[in-house]
């Protein structure tokens, strides 16, 4: 039996955040991204993306590193696999083309832990449900969310068109208006770990 | 990296439903069960409560079984544990109070599995979270839930005043309202699982 798991955290003062050059989002408006979902569908078939939960901590509490765009939208870091990328690789990849620094040397050395959601996308629409919808037999996305252990001192380095927010677990639960279905619902999947709260 | 884990699911009609003597639930309303936990607080301290979750399948999807009372209030099979009670133990006892036959030899060898979520009651009221909340010291509950492994054939006996009811994973999803928030996030809860479903 798994009855619980510790995590590490540290302190959000352990970390250091610097800027970087602006990432710009590929689409202009949600209607722009379904249709590039489609079209890209139609090439490479179903859309695997992988996203990462990268936890600090303050107040002895659990927050979450989430990226704001403009200023309300939300988004853990994260992206699209390439077709046949495994996982694992797809999504270090994607968090030093997010967060590290142009510099190799001040990248992270990225630990991916457990998966803990796969949220599934059963039309070209912006909804998606935490299982298979019966009857879909060709999702259009699975989206993978795994715990990232981060190291005591890290470097981040933020496009400069986005903010690096900790937004605290107490913030995010029971508040999808704000966060959305998958964002939102990180404290329920998270309820199982142990958070070892190292303070320095 | 664990990405993703397999549970074997099998057809609802794989199962036998019989019934056994009544399960009266100990208290008649809200204020009397939040002032028996008061009083169970004093002697014991914190209420350590355990919840099983059962699954089967039907028309190619998850379902859970809950028990029914009355019309409407729905909960898992589960209880509370002794002081000093092991998790493992303590929730095989509940299953066989709330789901197992009289006779010991048709009783299921219950496999507990993961805990997929750990509920806080902060104080002596209704609502809990998915964290202890910060600056809570001496919470007054904390409740686990525990994926059960059901074997191929089981035969389960329900209490004559309760009804058991198989609820598919799309009921649960996004509906509060009906099951509250512990059971209604079960489904992100479980959507790291693979449910391989198992036909006869």
């Amino acid at each position: 039996m798994v009855s619980s798991q510790v995590v590490n955290t540290y302190p959000l003062s352990s970390y250091t955040f610097g800027t970087k050059e602006p990432k710009m989002e590929k689409d202009t408006s949600v209607a722009d991204r379904l249709a590039r979902m489609k079209v890209n569908y139609m090439k490479e078939g179903m859309r695997t993306s992988v996203e990462g939960i990268l936890l600090v901590q303050e107040h002895n509490h659990p927050h979450i590193l989430l990226l704001q765009i403009g200023n309300t939208f939300c988004k853990l870091p994260g992206g699209r696999l390439k077709p046949g990328e495994n996982e694992n690789e797809g999504l270090k990849r994607k968090l030093t083309s997010k967060l590290g620094a142009n510099s190799p040397a001040l990248v992270p050395d990225w630990q991916i832990g457990e998966c803990v959601a796969i949220w599934w996308r059963p039309n070209f629409e912006t909804i998606m449900y935490p299982y298979c919808p019966p009857h879909i037999t060709k999702p259009k996305e699975c989206k993978k969310l795994f715990l990232v252990h981060l190291s005591e001192r890290e470097y981040f380095a933020v496009p400069k068109n986005l903010k690096l927010l900790a937004v605290p677990l107490f913030e995010l639960y029971d508040n999808v208006q704000r966060y959305g279905p998958v964002i939102s619902t990180i404290p329920q999947q998270l309820s199982r770990f142990q958070f070892k709260m190292i303070t320095n």
